[in-house]
């Protein structure tokens, strides 16, 4: 009696899902026993899904986000700015930033961040295809807005210094102090960062809804 | 644009992930992600370990937990004490008793608790089959290990009654102040059962590794 689980069915299951990040074994059980009650034709839809998801899988031609189509919602999307293009790193970057409601936009999903301990180097990424767009002219402004890392600072002057023989700007998202934040508890470099770039302020400065 | 995923298909797996307990939509979303970086094969594995195992459990025939063979390998190992027998609701409680290595008899899976809410009646559980064992006479002593909630205790006294003809011992785990917990943290009602069962103490007395 090695293994504490009394089938192997049952530990081949908890072992897959206690693959996935952020679950450990006991949650892998209680997930793989949720699963287990059930009926059979759940667990298919269930297991359906993702192997559909994975096999099917598009991502847009312009912007690299998944996708169900050749181009992507919000690329075809006549009513937003083609001339500003948002560069993040995967999927979960856009959704945050749809959510804003703020930038109307295109975006760049690069598909992860230079990052030489995993192995990922710029080849990796959409890099070359975001240049390419950039050539073609019709981008005026590309906004980086990649994680507050070494990784995500050394991408983004990879990305700086291969768009500078274009003519395009490139812009960087704000750091400070969150909204709701006490200013008392904020790190010091936010801190510092928010006071470096402060912005001018008159009476029409509402911090929300502008 | 209603949905905030750029894929149907990427909104199905987020979906069938946010039905697992525990899992929001977030995590969901994370964790999709997550199997769409990793091979077709191994997407397929995590699917495939999760239908196989709805497809071919087994049920030992003895003490209905998972198994996967005909009786499991707590029943059919005989090292184990036949007369005693501790009462569960599923394979998690049997998992963490056996971590104790304290028990040596034998469990009874009854596959849920008593829960009129819930619609779980006596009748959807492995009760009849309990007294069936009992019947037979080899079981001298019935342990009942259930959750110390209102279900647990209907649980309790339900199965009592129905054992109460037949000449068996029936007890139930202590409860008490945890090991390691500190007295005047503990709830009024388990520090007021922790003293009425209170245990005779002498010389060999020793709170752990006896």
């Amino acid at each position: 009696m090695n293994s504490p689980y009394p089938s192997i069915l049952l530990e081949n299951a908890v072992n897959e899902f206690a693959k996935l990040p952020g679950i450990g074994r006991k949650t892998a059980l209680r997930l793989v026993l949720h699963l287990l009650r059930q009926s059979e034709a759940q667990v298919e839809d269930f297991a359906r899904a993702m192997v559909t998801l994975k096999q099917e899988v598009k991502y847009c031609a312009c912007c690299h986000n998944i996708s169900d189509s050749e181009v992507c919602g919000i690329c075809s999307n006549k009513s937003r700015d083609m001339s500003l293009v948002c560069v993040v790193e995967n999927i979960r970057e856009v959704m945050a930033i749809e959510n804003t409601v703020q930038f109307k936009g295109l975006y760049h999903v690069l598909g992860g961040i230079i990052s030489p301990i995993d192995g990922i180097g710029p080849s990796d990424l959409q890099i070359a295809s975001l240049v390419e767009r950039v050539k073609s002219g019709e981008v005026k402004e590309v906004i980086l807005a990649l994680s507050a890392t070494m990784e995500g600072d050394t991408t983004n002057f990879y990305i700086f210094r291969k768009l500078q023989p274009y003519d395009v700007k490139v812009s960087i998202i704000a750091r400070g102090v969150s909204v709701g934040d006490e200013i008392e508890y904020a790190d010091e470099v936010t801190l510092g960062r928010s006071i470096m770039n402060r912005t001018p302020f008159d009476e029409s400065y509402r911090l929300i809804g502008k």
